[in-house]
């Protein structure tokens, strides 16, 4: 399933995605149904928003064995920390504040939790995880470059550095899909998913055993390459088997 | 006033603390009012809650004159994140991960958001202050001192380690109260809090310009001082005005 989260008039529903159909979807987030009576809507008489309210996400890095060259990587990824005032919907812009000198993209496949995770065993994982989506982890560039990891948290956590979906796919192989992102249609990154350094079931285990997960929460699992970005640029996430997340990047009024 | 959030049978309210007596409150956080009709109701037969619903804890540090010793205080703190799933009531347990070997107590006196803030100029940040609370800033005293400031996140993430409470109180200044952290009784920290390297008001206005502070949101000032916490331990965060902050702390079963 696609799964995606829509706004119609002012009411908020779950549904699923058939080409440019949605069929809405009732129920807790693990174990969501059609809802009865109802007919699909079309894709294009909506407002698709991020396809989970998420209460945080988490990034770690790092994450991806070609940005390690041939260092070996560490026991622990650092955790970085990105609150719901981040979060950021399909299609809305990137807010570009006036105090930074440019943003860098960091388009990652992000794993969705779909059911309450605390201290899961590696080997209970897979239950709790919904499915995944194209996340757009941005971050102050120029923050990371002078002040490093001390300001890391500051550098992602600004509103809108959140964007992800447009929706969970509920039954990809997270480990083997081709991956790009784009700035104004231009490759800047083109990575496979073959070189996750920690396979998603671990991170759910392992960060479940620190912080209690909740449903709609999202774990993105490190960038293969970083690049900047300025206002006015439009930048893509695509993932083979999820689809393609755009935001232009905006400054702010 | 002494603002609290309380629970009795399954109902969850605000409320006025006067004496041992509360009044319930309804309505926004800064606008709340007394629910009309409603008696007093004795603290003695509720159960206290963290005096907000926090999205987010936001933590700084350096925050305080006596911990910098000769040095100049950094332009702009470093900040960390306690998420929503940190959050932990009075009197409620910390509970002690069994990977951990040793926790730090830091008490704080913590700034409560009342209005939502999003990059409010510092001369109007008073008026998104709902009030004051002690917080306990419990963070993974190993994890800190092995892995420096990339593991902060964290180390101050894990469940339960952002006690806060027992009260909000509106009406007290936040630059001139005696404040103790006690460890079973005994004395570990006293400090008062004349040596804010960071005015309330400013740190409101900077950190809206990178978040968006919803209503109960926390940010906390930065402890004057650190020290270990066992299991078995009893940690008391008292400040003037506000209250006793009040937390055994037990192994994880």
């Amino acid at each position: 399933m696609k799964l995606v989260r829509f706004a119609q008039a002012d009411r908020v529903q779950y549904g699923s995605l058939q080409g440019d159909q949605i069929q809405p979807l009732e129920g807790e987030l693990h174990a969501l149904k059609p809802v009865a009576g109802a007919g699909p809507i079309a894709l294009g008489s909506v407002k698709l928003l991020s396809p989970t309210a998420a209460s945080k996400v988490i990034a770690i890095g790092p994450g991806r064995r070609r940005v390690l060259g041939k260092a070996a990587p560490p026991e622990r990824p650092t955790l970085f920390f990105k609150p719901s005032t981040a979060v950021n919907n399909p299609g809305d812009p990137i807010i570009f504040p006036p105090e930074l000198d440019y943003l860098n993209h960091e388009g990652e496949i992000g794993i969705v939790i779909g059911r309450l995770a605390r201290r899961v065993r590696r080997e209970e994982a897979a239950a709790h995880i919904l499915g995944y989506t194209c996340v757009n982890d941005v971050t102050a560039g120029e923050l990371r470059k002078t002040m490093g990891t001390p300001m890391m948290f500051h550098a992602k956590a600004f509103d809108t550095f959140a964007p992800f979906g447009p929706v969970v796919a509920t039954d990809v192989d997270p480990n083997n899909l081709d991956t790009e992102c784009r700035v104004n249609g231009e490759v800047r990154v083109k990575a496979r998913t073959d070189d996750l350094l920690y396979a998603p079931d671990l991170l759910v285990s392992w960060i479940s055993h620190i912080m209690t997960l909740l449903p709609g929460d999202v774990i993105s699992t490190g960038a293969p390459g970083v690049g900047p970005l300025r206002a006015g640029d439009v930048v893509e996430v695509e993932i083979e088997g999820i689809g393609c997340l755009r935001n232009p990047v905006i400054a702010d009024s």
